[in-house]
């Protein structure tokens, strides 16, 4: 799904810099790569070896960031967070890097994730006197922390961790470097690069390394602490071993192209989405089109293996701001329109299967369609390079409620009605992780694919399930 | 001293309302009318019996709400603070009210003063796990509340302020109303209001009262935790007596004249002291003028009883910003002459008595001379409506430090010389005393004077005050 | 009247320098000092003797111009311009001072006054091919001056000036320096100073020669055109002589107290308005208070004669803003409330004489009235220290309608009555030539005075009157 | 060229609509689908048959307009201008629409193109009393308009025309409607659309009416006017006939690929535009990639005749904003590392073909070579879908000076050294054609390929040219 009414949301995108006298402007930067991953806010504190300096706001990295902005934010250590609401509504309290002063001195801290027993722990702590300045529940591990009676932090927050469940790769800065941490199943991607001089840097994806020139070392492993500081990089593995569960859907969906994902590169992926696509449900089309941006490469795929051409059959237009402002008067399909336009010249006259990685509610889609009919198709296929999503996410992903997706009580023939389509097919579970594993017989022990399945690998807080469903439900009205 | 370049700050001013459907607008408009108590940044929480809304900015009341932004603040309950800072660096953590969550359920408050055991207390917090998430001293209040052990929000705010020590009035605000509270010394001022329509009102002066039609019922009492809610308002007083020691300051120099402070007419007493003022220090003079608006009530007090005629010799531009652009090539007397002006007609060739209520570091006063001087003045004699301040203060006044303050360690006669006056009289204790007390021995048993004397009477933390005795070293540099 | 919401209003204050490397700077400070002329939008034009350099915006001059806008406004040449809007809508292109490019060149121009021919003018322009930006009348003196057959811009100034009628003071800025014209009645004040460094200066009012340092040379004579640049100033009288006819209104109301204007200085005028007053209508009474901040010079006086004693019965509030947020249940006088408070310990039990400057519609009088009536007043005698205001300017001044100038069609009584005074009394006519003249058969020859009396100096385009008078009743609706 | 540091400007969009409720919020619209001919500014005026309101701004257009400034640009007719400045320094004076005031009423205009006999013109006229206001060629056509002797708008537009000379597509405003014209060589394109219920729509592109639902009808012919207006649409040809002149650039470079320009669907033109590189210049390679977004569809019609598969081999970031900041110390290929990030998994080992659509200095066009190379390109075989640039144009884009462009003096061989890649063909003019036309014998008729050949169908007027020449070289410095 791609444009901008019914999208997945992706909830953080986190990066650390260590040792570079512009850490928070290198934080800056990889944030911008990284903006696809959280469009809500951003965040960065730097550490100058002895005072914090935070600056927070509603917007693009661009938006938020000024160059005046950026003087303030002094230091060679420097944390930073782009975010997408999971938890916790959408006040300045709530926007990430958290910063608090306890026993242990300055913390500032970013969380991609979501924890499933934060609401149990947060009564728990409240019991005994704890003061909450956020709704997040990331403020939750700073309080563990901040009671926790180990010695030094990286104990600290390995005692708090083993009390939480749920999703979460972490930065810290501190005073003294940084800390970088990924939950024992390795839910979300931190990956570990070296700038030039000498600099370590942690960040949620790698094109945030190539933006800033940075090598990519390696991930931090799940259930990993890195603790990164003058001298050198030290590791720890505090947590009994888990079974691995890594999200698929960051694979399918979520990462940029050009980036490596839990070590595995994703263009390969996403454009082998779409080879298995073909060979599951070839059509005879005259013409192979994406919708772009996010479809493309799998459109390639798809091109390539079915011998059918490829062509842009959809413009995307990218100068959209924050606030579009509707006629009153409804132009047709007017929410699509203002993303994409068709290639009237592609499409005329011709047999037209388009690939896209979701469908969410169905109503982009519905729209998309009707605009390529319009533009004079002869028959249109929906081919989706990825099964249905049939289960929210409780991970850290901002999925509608299961009444919003479309595929949860809908076939696949009730989902082509409702969209228009002449013919509309879905990736298999299996043909997934064939390409996801790059194999023939590719399996799902690996990942997380709870979306696709509702098997949720990491056991959920049932009072929480519910609270949760019950909300969507009052959203949905 | 009147001209923005060398002044006293007010750290405070602080209001609630309850039971009106405007109750934020009411808060706003309250807020601006104790704009003089705080410029630096505004804040306003108000609930409607279940969710609070908050809104916080830096800058004046007018600047920091809009139409739009007071909309959000829905509720019939709210509570505001303007604040110019003592303690806690200048970050939006650190506007008041501050908001919190904790077992109590949700709770604001907005605090007008300064604690001398802070620094001992967070120690002591953050040693058994409290986060901070600002650097005032009052979040350490919130913290003792989070954690009291006693039954119900009135028992554990008194069981948290008997653990601290200082000066404070409180507003806190929670689902069901109000509480406000007094010291037991009754340092700083809070004045209880009833509106029309049977709707209470806490306001740090009862000029906020006249501007939104409210009427003065009485004073909180020093020591009183007042409880506003459905059901009319409660008074509970469950600290052991205390010596008053009302701040003199707030009647000399901070608060409105049109306001009542400590239950007494501040007009009244500003006149007195310029009324005793030219009882103690006559001089043969032409004329008497006022630095503007501060000193103009005592200079007409001064008039009266000297018989010499007032007039408006200078006149203050008020159409000044928060930041005014100065040319490099340097103007005379700049920094004054954006705010004041000379009228040569009233001056020239005259023996002028100039009025004003204080001298801080003696570099404005010595401008003033100076403009007046070349006005034409032929004699210029100052005349100070209080007595030299010595001492900074540690109960909630942004004093400059004892380096700063010209009359620490100059005499009256060394002051005169640096101000370039022909002659320079301060008001006598006991004269200062007179007027605020209006008999003629008048003592200090009741007030706290000791920026005019170095007598604290609430016993200061030894630590802090060599702390903050190094840090104002610092500033001065 | 002094409450904002029942105000006048004076067009323009204008300025202009010559020969300061930071003439940019000096014309911010001077508008500055000039706010009181213009509240409304403001420009600057520099020029470094070469390329001019402009930035104009809606607002207070310190709202309009930033360090970054003022760096950008190079040169040792420069004009500006504090506008509140007479004619001409409120949009940038009106906005002074004009920028144009010409056959002479680029020129800028500020105006302060009102054309009564403009829109004859601009009709035979048009119809000649002219192209209008603004719709200010004082673009039409820019076409006639491109379009004139004289050599060299003074002549064509003048040439352009003998086609108009009119009240106009203007500063000219080119690549070579200043031009100033004021004209042949003189009805708009046009001061010319001097700075330390040998820099010339034009100015409104001679407050803002103080603020910069300036010193007063004289005034720009009536129908003089002074031309400033590197050679010196040299001045040129074109226009057949004509009888003098200053704005009296500047004196008993615009001017800043501090300023000469006609080279009298104001403050001594606005005493012995007061003066005249208390002869002319005296009272029984306790106390003289002032309507603030204009009311209170000619309070003074009116004390002094009287012998009554002055006190601050009211004080203004600073702080306001350009909106202000009113709670939608109405609170008693709001309008007044949020400007002025009464001190109810000097008025309350007391004879309370309020001296203000004058009534317009009478409302806000009204609320003043009541709120003193409020506090506890015994008895209360308006005093307004000029005649009551009968007729509209056309020279410039933003009157209200004469349907709105309560004085237009009730007498004094009637008046009394609707503000629900005990006693009502304006100043005579005579009383207050008196006082402008300072000798006992001070007369008008001299000055306009026609928004008291209706008699119009400067014969007015009959068209143009109706038009006026036929938008003004539009407006009041 | 396609990275934001080195790329050709398009300097306008331009449009109209009539007879539509919200004429003023579809012109936004339509601006927003034409952001990519002109980025810096944008201005909408809109006409509710009485009254004009206008709103300009700089920035992009969803920057310039929010929904309180779209409420205010009430009326069924709008006009609307996206600017990439040409001539004219960057000032809200000179931002389009303009608005003038003369004889024959209230009109506004937008003007895409440029007149190569402005300066002529402006001495002309103001040798007569003309005023300018803004430095733009564009005004120079409002003032010939308002001096026509002709009797009524369509007739002065025409007289005003005859006397210019250029390249002009230009919208008017006036009470009654719109007038549409497009100059006698039809250099810029002008497309006449007709929106659902009747309202009538010009613009530069038919992308434009695809985003508000209109249907293209026809082209304004090189030499119309069109009247738009209650009656319908009328339409005068005034001029002498004249050899067609279309710009080819647009149709190489500039407009969207989804639009219509010059009658002709841009996306076939740009394949072919690739096939016929891939004819004139194959190469052995493994893989063909594109300069996103504008070389994609060469780039697919190069894969599609060599036989050599295309992927996305660099993957570009839209989130851009206007303000990018740079860290101090250099990144390697920073500039182009914000827009662009190589996909190593694509181009490793890989003997790479990379399309683009020109090189302007080949600064960008080294970065991006080496950018591929260090992501591990066994080969770079550069391949331009245009001829080389070797000369500025005068009619209406943006170009560099002929120094800054490096095809203007250096050889094939020598920018493909520079550039550091292993080979590099431009497409040949006859190969150009041949895709423009879509036939063997495409030929240059009807097209101006000035910037190609340095050929110029429209005379320039010499010291215009020196005098443009000079500046350039000015900016070079």
């Amino acid at each position: 799904m791609s444009a901008f009414l019914d999208r997945w949301h992706e909830e953080c995108g986190i990066v650390g810099v260590f040792g570079h006298p512009e850490a928070g402007t290198l934080v800056y930067l990889a944030l911008y790569a990284l903006q696809h991953r959280g469009q809500e806010a951003s965040g960065i504190v730097a550490c100058d070896g002895s005072d914090f300096h935070a600056h927070k706001g509603v917007g693009l990295v661009t938006q938020v960031f000024s160059e005046e902005r950026l003087r303030i934010l002094r230091g060679h250590i420097a944390i930073g967070h782009n975010r997408y609401a999971t938890t916790g509504a959408s006040s300045i309290a709530n926007i990430q890097p958290l910063s608090i002063c306890c026993a242990g001195g300055e913390i500032s801290m970013a969380h991609n994730g979501n924890l499933v027993n934060a609401d149990l722990l947060r009564r728990a702590l409240k019991a005994t006197g704890a003061i909450f300045q956020s709704t997040t529940d990331s403020e939750v591990i700073l309080h563990l922390i901040a009671r926790s009676r180990e010695t030094g932090l990286v104990a600290q927050i390995a005692d708090a961790l083993r009390q939480v469940r749920g999703a979460y790769s972490l930065v810290f800065l501190t005073r003294e470097g940084l800390i970088g941490v990924r939950d024992p199943h390795g839910v979300r991607p931190l990956a570990l690069g070296r700038l030039a001089g000498g600099s370590v840097m942690l960040a949620s994806e790698t094109c945030a390394f190539d933006l800033i020139g940075a090598e990519y070392l390696r991930d931090v492993a799940p259930g990993e602490i890195v603790r990164i500081n003058e001298k050198g990089i030290a590791s720890f593995t505090p947590f009994p071993e888990a079974e691995p569960a890594r999200c698929v859907f960051e694979h399918v969906y979520f990462a940029r192209p050009d980036s490596r994902v839990f070590t595995q590169p994703v263009h390969g992926i996403r454009k082998r989405l779409g080879q298995e696509l073909a060979r599951e449900s070839p059509v005879a089309a005259d013409i192979v089109i994406a919708v772009p941006d996010s479809g493309v490469t799998a459109a390639l795929g798809f091109a390539e293996v079915s011998g059918i051409p490829f062509d842009t059959g959809l413009i995307r237009n990218h100068y959209i701001g924050r606030t579009f402002i509707e006629p009153q008067q409804s132009i047709r399909h007017f929410g699509v329109k203002v993303k994409l336009n068709a290639v009237r010249e592609v499409i005329e006259g011709r047999r037209v299967v388009v690939v896209d990685d979701s469908i969410v509610r169905g109503t982009t889609s519905r729209k998309i369609v009707k605009m390529i009919r319009a533009a004079g198709a002869k028959e249109i296929h929906m081919r989706i390079s990825a099964p249905p999503t049939v289960s929210p996410c409780f991970y850290g992903i901002d999925t509608p409620t299961r009444q919003e997706l479309i595929a949860a009580d809908h076939t696949e023939d009730e989902i082509r009605k409702q969209i228009t389509a002449d013919s509309l097919k879905y990736l298999s579970m299996a043909g997934m992780f064939r390409a996801v594993y790059n194999k023939p017989d590719g399996d799902n022990r690996h990942f997380c694919a709870a979306c696709f399945s509702g098997n949720y690998p990491i056991p959920l807080d049932e009072a929480a399930v519910k609270e949760e469903t019950a909300q969507m439900a009052l959203f949905e009205v």
